[in-house]
């Protein structure tokens, strides 16, 4: 029976929210997608083949210049976080690991290259390709799509292609001439390299088609094992490796054997291997290699379990099809150069974290010991200073599961970690205690205030507060007790801006510790979440680095990042960095007035040169006003004036970041992506509304700049957003609904998302003061 | 009911057999042993504490000078394979592997040193003690049996006990003074250390007495593990570690935190630990240290599986009740010092292989994957080229059930090996391919002729068939073409020796395949058998060295070693290496009286001194004439004389080596004991026997030095050699009897021992040139 006023409303409504379907010939999402963006100077993207949340990603790498000890912030390695520079002229090879838009790196795991014989056992240097195995390439032969990459490598006229599943990297290599070809298995190559960072590496040939081996590396990860299980579709007819060590086998075989051609155990610090096939003009060879972080026979397994045949189209078929199930989730209607920009922050924001277990699900744990994942995916790569901000607030409408999945696996990471605290950066079973703060913790919170399962709350409570009490971590001892971080006590770098995340970071414990009944931690935590007030320094206004007896630290110059106790962002960023409390604030600093002051003179004001100094990502490009887009610690600052009651002012400067920050073009990410976190806000904020304060269940209002959004839930339910009468323009908001009753407050809720619904904006090019500027429009504030 | 015959049976005929009893005060086995011998100069032995094939060898080491890379036989380096002289004046700490009577080594890992904490970091050098934390000690305090080490440390005023289980070395230490006590865990000692031999090691502090951690070793083994759980009776206050590299930790929280004090993660590839403790005067802390070659969850799960509680004595006491139960299984009369060399030696013939997997069955293979040994016990150490010979012969008697799960281990090596050959000398996961032969494949055959059970013989078939035929390994391929190895081809070092020990082990494939009824193998492998002939110059009467187009090499020196186509062995000795075939080689010389002339020539002559270059564990005193004891080759020389109708002369030389190579003191062992094989060599010829050709069921009978040994048999029988009217000079045998039934050959079957029985000899000052001295008296040869 034909439900006909369903169908009615579906079809007319349907259309009747749909006015800009017919007014363009857009691309659908997976073809909007455009992975290059990112990839020149700051983005930090790899343009490579991974399905969504894939631990293989498989990328071209352009160069790896080793970086000196104690040095991690050498620019010319800094470019390469991901491997990956849009103005090279040449590829070096195709390593299967990459991170998505960090400001410090590691990886590039088991680089491959297909060449001819007649080529050096080298990489080669840049300014002579002809040195070594690396090959020029154009961006004219370059093909690359969500899962798929595609070049011709000129100087040897082979064509390459790549896909993958989760834990099999897929290569496809057409060889031009009949001769002698030669793939490369390069264990020394490294991204972030460094003499002496492969700590061990071994390769076994098993049979003419299957390798198997794993690598050791002390770089950013500490101690980081990894496996593989490489086959190719064709026998290799000779292989061999150079070592680059003097003394690589302890033992009596080397004395008479030469071991480096076709013997079947290759091992040391600098191995790199090579095997050799008669190929016809136009021959292809395929290879896949599997990771694991077992063991080689878990790789083995993977491989089996994840691509069992030698169909290169239907693997990159799949992938295809993985990544428009995702991209899919999220239908907008924009312009074309918009949904590109949308589609592909779309596409970073699901690149991590990263599975991390084998098919059968052991893994890695921190511990270094092989766990079993039962019941659940098991996750790694937490940029947690990052990501708590917008991504996985992101993740929590859209993978709501998957957010789950993530959370199980922070806290085995806490199970498992000595130091019995939740993850800080970690990644491949590897803590690098990069940045600062405890922000699993919001992370784990938000996800319980907004209802994902999936873990266990009472463990989860356990974990947030023992993170929160671990008094050796990073300054919290003398936090703990006084109730800062003082600048000249341990860990007294940064001093001002560790208090206020740790506040912040509590004020999410004192939520937690409500919502479980624990009303003595959900008091000490509520205490703990106005500590940012003891760094407030009336005579300026801002928050300050102060010492032990309580002396504000001096010269103090509020433009300046470095050495003022702030990381990333100055006093001006910082100050406003009490996402909890914004209410709060304003009254310490007298008002609504100063505070509007306050944000109007951050966004005009032009910064000296010297006082960007510490916040790398921006050079100028990333930054309005004083405010820096490129750096995390703002994110939510266009969003505060609503606090103050004139959204208005937000309109605006969330529609210029928007306009400014991010376009489609190589460079069209004004940081680095900080994996996934800028695109998130792109996301959030194309949308109209962002999570200033992930761990209450609000998204805070500021304006769209697409058409229209639906998001299809997870459970089955769609949320709409729809911006009336919106141009380049018209950014302003006149006027809301959601589900056709009129909206006037600046937030929305969780909850009134994933019910399903509909949220309009009528948008005009003129403010509307008056809308949702009353006390009760704003957001939450702890001092309400 | 009392079953009064077989009572009367028991105590009548058992005091009959016991003429010794009353005449002499005998020390029990336990108490006969003498852990001292072979620790002086060449025999390396170690001391310390450990129970029957043992993992865990927890023992003193008192020196491990560098050695330099492509000088592995460095003489100062090579004392110490062990890990302990008995001439040196300080022990440097408690380390918990160490490999028995090896000549190339490997080991000592996980040193653990009691000591004060005003005693320096480091080790200190032998010169001046006081430079490090090693300690003078002396003979006088030092107190040792099977499973029990003790020793005064003089500096400190510590008394140091260490006992063992399988897989837990249990340390207790009893301090004199009140005051800061110090255990130091120093990841960097090594035997056979040399800078960077330690590729990575990780210590975790996982409550203030549970410490865990790995290390990882690139030496003799090439790609190394071992994890380890330690556990302390008593929390430490205080704890750190020095790290003597730069660059420790890639991650920023090293920047601020002084990582070295109490920070509860230390990595690197110089790590020293140390934990402090207040300690009143008398004082004792006790640790325990597991092992486990898995992980650290292993490594904590065998220390609760193992030893769960403090009580040292209770384990001391179940290690010697290991031992008891062991040693036990012989029982024999002599004069003590006969039942201190014999018992010693027994100990020694049960310190390896060694159980490696944990308790729960997960040990790690040869692929460096993780595997779970299925209904059976797995080891490692496999020194074959030694221990073909007379070590794992014996074990076919008094371990049968060890000796099975031993082939399963290697047929599980085989399985893991990329190579797909059989363990060539294996410890820990890692081939050395030290050594020459495919032996193990002599031990497997000899085993599965004896009846040893719980291995799969048709897998066992394939294992040694594959090894035989694998032409990649050490000139085989040559070999299988031309029938010998050529001293021009690859691998043509020591190819005389390779020839003649493949064709021996080739015999056995041949015996194998028969039984199993693989006719077309049994031929081929036949004919393999005799591929010595090859090698025998007619000019000379030598297996020489020669050229694939069959020239034989010159100069020819026959007295040399080095330079001549034999490893530890010159033409003489080498020459008579076809313990298949002593009959057909007969032939080829010419008969009987040259054969015999050989023989007299051999144990005659003085060999100069630039001709022993190339045996270096002999220095003279491991040698009869140009008879090199010290070294394995000659093992079964002494028993030729059987094969041309002499037996008294037979007799006459063992008795020799038995009184001259073996005594009960620090150097009573006249050349590396080889994880037993000299032991097992004295086991088996004080006994009156030995097997010469394993692979045959025969033990060929020379002269015993015991009046009495009975062998306590796993089936429940026992084996009985009673030699009458034995004295120092009565050397003789005049006759003998098996059951009662006169014996008129050299011989005895494995047949005959398993089921039980009474061999007797009479002897006498006079050789009884009669006995046993017709063709049909000899043992097997393939040309009879």
């Amino acid at each position: 029976m034909i439900d006909w006023k369903t169908l009615f409303i579906t079809v007319f409504c349907a259309s009747a929210l749909l006015p800009s379907v017919a007014r363009t010939q857009k691309k659908p999402p997976y073809e909007s997608v455009d992975v290059f963006i990112g990839t020149r100077e700051m983005g930090h993207t790899f343009p490579g083949a991974a399905i969504p949340f894939g631990m293989v990603q498989l990328s071209p790498d352009t160069g790896n210049p080793p970086f000196l000890k104690d040095n991690m912030y050498n620019p010319a390695v800094y470019r390469y976080c991901a491997g990956y520079q849009y103005d090279d002229p040449t590829i070096i090879g195709f390593s299967h690991t990459h991170f998505n838009g960090t400001g410090h790196s590691d990886l590039g795991d088991f680089l491959i290259m297909p060449t001819r014989r007649d080529r050096p056992l080298e990489p080669g240097v840049v300014g002579n390709p002809d040195s070594g195995f690396r090959s020029r390439f154009s961006h004219a032969t370059e093909r690359a799509a969500p899962g798929y990459y595609r070049v011709r490598l000129e100087d040897t006229d082979i064509d390459v292609e790549l896909t993958a599943s989760s834990r099999v990297g897929f290569h496809k290599y057409t060889f031009s001439d009949n001769g002698d070809s030669r793939i490369i298995l390069d264990m020394i190559h490294s991204i972030y390299d460094y003499d002496g960072k492969v700590i061990w590496s071994s390769i076994r040939i098993e049979n003419d088609r299957l390798v198997t081996g794993f690598r050791q590396t002390h770089g950013w990860g500490r101690t980081r094992y990894l496996y593989f299980a490489l086959v190719f579709s064709k026998p290799f007819k000779r292989y061999g490796y150079m070592n680059n060590e003097s003394a690589p086998y302890r033992g009596f075989w080397d004395k008479a054997m030469k071991q480096k051609d076709n013997f079947p155990e290759m091992t040391g610090r600098k191995v790199r291997a090579y095997f050799d096939f008669d190929t016809v003009a136009g021959e292809s060879i395929c290879l896949k290699l599997a990771l694991s972080a077992v063991s080689t026979d878990g790789a083995r397994q993977n491989l089996e379990a994840e691509i069992p045949h030698w169909d290169f189209e239907q693997t990159r078929r799949e992938a295809r099809l993985a990544w428009e199930r995702e991209l899919g989730k999220v239908e907008i209607d924009a312009e074309q150069s918009r949904r590109t920009i949308f589609y592909t922050a779309l596409y970073h924001s699901l690149l991590s974290p990263i599975e991390y277990m084998d098919h059968n699900g052991r893994y890695r744990g921190i511990d270094q010991n092989i766990h079993r994942a039962e019941g659940f995916t098991h996750y790694t790569l937490f940029s947690l200073w990052d990501t708590y901000r917008a991504l996985h607030p992101w993740l929590t409408i859209l993978q709501p599961r998957r957010a789950g999945d993530m959370i199980r696996s922070m806290l085995a990471h806490y199970e498992q970690s000595v130091h019995r605290i939740l993850p800080i950066w970690s990644f491949h079973a590897n803590e690098t205690w990069c940045m600062i703060g405890y922000h699993a913790v919001p992370v784990i919170v938000d996800a319980f205030i907004k209802g994902i399962d999936g873990f266990d709350a009472e463990k989860a409570f356990q974990a947030v507060v023992d993170s929160a009490t671990h008094a050796p971590y990073s300054g919290l001892g003398n936090y703990m007790k006084i109730g800062y971080v003082p600048a000249d006590g341990e860990f007294g770098e940064n001093s001002a801006s560790k208090t206020v995340e740790y506040a912040y970071d509590d004020w999410t414990i004192s939520r937690l510790a409500r919502a479980l009944g624990r009303t003595r931690e959900a008091e000490e935590f509520t205490r703990r979440a106005v500590n940012y007030r003891n760094l407030f320094d009336p005579g300026t206004g801002f928050i300050r680095a102060r010492t032990t007896s309580g002396k504000w630290t001096e010269p103090f110059d509020p433009l300046k990042t470095s050495g003022q106790g702030y990381i990333e962002g100055n006093a001006w960023n910082y100050s406003l960095h009490i996402p909890q409390d914004i209410r709060g604030y304003i009254r310490l600093l007298g008002g609504d007035k100063v505070f509007i002051d306050r944000l109007d003179s951050l966004f005009r004001q032009k910064l000296p040169a010297e006082s960007v100094a510490g916040s790398e990502d921006t050079a100028g490009a990333g930054m309005v006003g004083g405010y820096i887009h490129g750096n995390e610690p703002g994110h939510h600052i266009p969003y505060l004036y609503n606090y103050a009651g004139i959204p208005w002012k937000t309109q605006a400067i969330v529609r210029r970041v928007l306009a400014e920050m991010y376009s489609a073009t190589p460079d069209g990410i004004a940081g680095n992506d900080d994996t996934g976190q800028m695109s998130a806000w792109y996301l959030f904020s194309a949308m109209g509304f962002y999570p200033v304060c992930p761990g209450s269940d609000q998204y805070v209002i500021g304006s769209p700049c697409l058409d229209r959004a639906v998001i299809h839930l997870e459970n089955g339910r769609k949320f709409t957003m729809l911006a009336r009468n919106l141009s380049a323009g018209n950014i302003y908001i006149q006027s809301a609904e959601m589900n056709g009753v009129p909206l006037a407050r600046t937030y929305i809720t969780h909850e009134e998302i994933i019910r399903g619904g509909n949220l309009v904006f009528h948008m005009s090019a003129k403010p509307n003061r008056n809308w949702a500027s009353s006390r009760g429009a704003s957001p939450y504030s702890l001092s309400d």
